[in-house]
């Protein structure tokens, strides 16, 4: 696994709030603290992460088609986005790069229409229920999707 | 219910369009007229009214973040997003305030799709169906929850 | 407005007991207190209104269909019969009012089986979720149906 | 167990026919029968029994209504309306009593749409299928529930 | 056939107002001639004929429990019982009577809900659409039905 | 009405068995005894009246088609056709004639995939379950459809 | 009833752990006394009782063949395997023996998929919701079954 | 047709790569290129044609309702919004102008979720499956429109 | 593009009576006038066309195996066989030669069985909604498939 | 088993294509060879074989009418009708002979549609998935059940 | 094809009372004959059988582990299994040999749940409906798919 | 975090074939080897390790039960259970102790029958997609689990 390896973080709407919401269930920490051990634990391994948080669909789409140009593979946590959004889909697929799913909630335990994630089926893989921890594995997850 | 009380209402996409289109339908009233009589309305009970209109869903979502940190209520008409926003919603579960949803028009005896609310059960009332009137009786209620 | 206008209050089963069960939740206001206050309302707009309670499907059609002969128009709280009374629905249908639609409850945030309403596509509109505040606000909406 | 308990056995649509229609399928058990033995069965356990057959809708939900002033629990063969009357299930859930649910034939063994019951989730269980001995044994049963 | 031969011609809720609203879509027939249309068809027939109508599901169920007593087979506009009630089936069913059922309106050509009839798959045909004529057609129907 | 009224009779696929299969289920009376009683009964009220069977959907479409040309109103039954011929829907759509929809058998209380037809709600009504009974009452049908 | 009747009860997976389990849910009793009682009663009535439990689908499908060579009837809480096993299902209907379906807890008051049982259509009957008291009523539904 | 005309163009979320990503299935042909040939053709015919493209759902509404005030009519290629956006579907059913909707792939032989669309049925009608020939065809299309 | 090439226009059932049928609809042309206006096109363009309507689904199937014989594609409108047809479908499949759909109004708009085609997701593309002008921009896509 | 039996072999739509059309999946054999190959297996066992391709439904049905008069039994592969063809079942029903249903390909491991078969629940069993093979063994099952 | 070829049979649960349980349904040939036979037909074409039935899923699927070391074909009647174990579904899938479905009674003509097969999609073909014959015509299948 | 911690390991069905099955796709690690990693990992951080795995329901549902004895977690592949065993669930249910579901493959983008899991919902979270990995990150999270 060369060094320029790089990896695009993105959280979507709602995740800014990580930390100072309900920190009894999401835990104290931040996503900037989630964003800082994932750029750590990336230059461990010589690889390149950036993150970036949104509120806005477009916004979102817009930095995934930036990756398509610097990034070697997508960690995700969609947030919202994860059961409505077609237009997030198709530009993952357009990036033609690995993408790793997580989300901090176990989705599976909650309302009906969380259930349907319209980015698991073209996803390496789908990391979720372990709140920040969750993050972390799924850059593991990526990083050994890399090296293979 | 202190004077300092505040309510962030919320008008979804197209509702900016208010009074110049379809008038025969909506009414001649304009949104800055509804906005207008919004604030008189608070004005009297002491609650202080910001009102704010985005064909954005992003931006709606910022602001209903910013709502967190001034704000006891929120009144919500979400237009074309009460059926599709998971993202909406979540904002709205985070903002942890009492949430009014409001309709212009009779969403029930509309297109099927829009029988769906992904905000109704997570409000709490909904007021539909009366025109412009509809955000008065809305604000009448988040004033009756405010005084609980 | 003239001044003989009438709206005839419905109440549906299981209504009767209000105020009497689950003050807590409901509030510690009886039906007897809101039709009251819903006659005062009336009168001070010129409005007479009558109101009747039944647990009897039969007993509220009857009283719809003599509604057609002296009132402009209904407010209903068709209780548990919302859900699944056609015949209700055929006698709103037949008295060819303006009809506003009214819940204590939020509808939408209880059971699966309660989100359909067979009354809320041929009403005005529709209000619910604020308690006995619900009545008086559709009872505003109505009146402004009626000016208009 | 006090010997002032009291339960109000209720009988839906059709069941007065009991004996008289079909005996081959339900036994010759008139429904007279089967509330002879249930008083006595109570008297044996000092339990008072009331039982009510009604074709009404509404006259069940008046019985229902004042079985709170009196009874300790119901025992009820809601017959058709099981599958169609949110109405009754809602006066079930206001009397706020123990509630046991029978039924002569096994409804399971029917047109589909006698497999859902408007009752059986608020109930504390269900007895079906054993002709007139269902209603002994969901007796037994509250009898079971009172004692806890 | 003997003459002692007896119909009950059964009418459901909201029928009563049959001829005194939307003549222009249901005639201008009230439901006292159309009882007595049948009832001079019946005369002719040698065969008594009664008709009932009731806003009330229960009287029409009490009614069908008595036509087992004297008559020899129903006639029977459900209206809107005719998608909601299996009580009026089950009685139906325990009548053992041959009964046919018949609807002003073409319930086809209208909501969705209508489409589902409790009553048809028991009954031994169905006539809809025809106006008041639907009756004279059902009863003519049935008449043939008691002549095999 | 004039006596150059004309009625296209159309029978579906299987209906030439009439009388050969099953009598004990669809009577003795074949076919041509049908047809010849309906020719007659068009006779008597001046109406002339054509007949036609195929098992062919096309041939069906085509003599739909020709009626527009000649007929005044159509009496069908659709057979097998009746629950998966959109094509027979269209034909019948075009010719923009009253059409009554007849079945020998009462499509009800048969299979699920009977319940649906493409014909009934662009028909003026139906008539089904009484056997060869159900043809002359939907000519009488059509008949007093024609008077109006 | 002779003297040399049998019955089989089997208990499902988990139910092994009944007692030590949540007591406060589902009561102190084990299923070592629950089969105990049943053949306490049993031996009162005269009927041979033979009690097994197991995780193993096959095992308790064995068992199932095994009691038609013995056993007059059957009383079985399926436990997991109600809503999942045709095989179970089959081996029942091959028994060809009377079936009394029990459950502790009320199956319907909880997850959606418990509310289908491949188990009820073809028992005579279903005792659910009562806890250990469950089995005994199944018992004597049983014991009346056999009696008629 | 007057030479004023004007055609809005709108192309959904990741459109902009058109051309650079997979080339073999979606042709060489940039969205630079297909919005020069629209503004030829327009010009061609006399008709002015504006071009937008965005991965922002409120990008492309605003501009839908800016189109409004100057084009006669709107060629939308909605992407991944057609599926989702009932926000977009309420711009177009508010600028009141004839719509075409476009796609370059085939929808219909793609996931299942792409079979929906909340644009189509507001839409004059579609044009999808031909590639970057799908908007010509779909300009001309508008262009029939408008000279009717 | 060889001189040689061949294209088979198959026009479904009642598309024959194109032009003499609610004209206000469907304009003014017949369907001879748009065989000859493609044929007019196919000439221009070297290609040979020829087209063929029927209402017989079997007829259209025969000629679309002939057409494996000569043409090198096919432009179909298949009616009312669209939504119901898999024997067509699999005639196409067979046929092995692109094809594309065509309809004059649009299918999106109209009854929901109108919405499932079994043709679209085996063509290469589909123009549904402009009239006689569909079959026009429909040869077009055709001609460009052929081109590549 | 008498000399005399005979039995009716039926082709759906498009099997006259086989053996010219995919020969790597369907083999290549042709639907000759198959007709001969039945023709040569009834004679050795004294059945005489009438073999009949048709893709037009109507043509099937008549076959299927005439086989009543002669033949003992049905051997069918109805092709793409199998999925949609009521009229073709009910022509089977009629016929009142034993028929076995028979398919090329493995219909459960192709489209959604294909799973559904109007046939098969009529049918004495169904062999599918083993190309020309499936017809020899159809065949070999009707004559078991011809013997029995 | 070589000697050496081996193939498993595989029964699934309840197939063990074949013979001894509704002889007139099922014939009386037991399983033993059954197994018999196909032995003495693999004999005839050089093919090792081996026969094996449990109640057991799991002992089913370590048998089907088991053939991939030496079998070339697995003949399975998956009994009850067929419609719920997607873990003997990934046993033959992981077995990578060829599967042939067999099942005694017409699968299509039974209960609702017995439509679905989680075998089918996987298996070469399907056999079903003609009792003990069905084995035997699916092992000529199989032997057919053998020397392919 | 104590070292007397324990962690149940739990392998569904066809699992023991890892390794030697499409090692293309699983990869070639070996179940042996997993467990090994896994316990060796167990060891780093003092957690006890057991590893089971078993094709039989009923073993996995007596170790789960056996795990409430010495375990605090349990980590688990149910394969092929995971979408069908009530059982395998209430056992975890019983365990009474956190679970961690994990995947070799991506369930999400397999058949839809492997979309729905029982396990999900009631476990901590879930790792799907990452071969032998997933049971590492599976393993970690846990960990995480326990030391909260």
């Amino acid at each position: 696994m060369p060094e320029s390896l790089g990896v695009q973080v993105l959280h979507g709407p709602n995740l800014n709030l990580l930390g100072t919401r309900e920190p009894e269930v999401y835990g104290f920490a931040t996503l900037e603290q989630i964003d800082h051990e994932l750029a750590a634990l990336g230059k461990e391994h010589g690889v390149e992460v950036q993150c970036f948080q949104s509120n806005h669909e477009g916004a979102l789409i817009d930095r995934i088609q930036e990756a398509r140009t610097w990034a070697d593979a997508i960690l995700i946590n969609p947030g919202g986005f994860t059961h409505t959004s077609v237009a997030l889909r198709d530009a993952l697929l357009a990036a033609d790069l690995p993408v790793v799913e997580v989300h901090l909630s176990n989705v599976h335990a909650r309302e009906e229409f969380r259930h349907r994630s319209l980015v698991s089926d073209i996803a390496v893989g789908v990391v979720c229920g372990f709140g920040p921890l969750s993050y972390r594995l799924g850059f593991e997850a990526l990083l050994g999707q890399l090296r293979d």
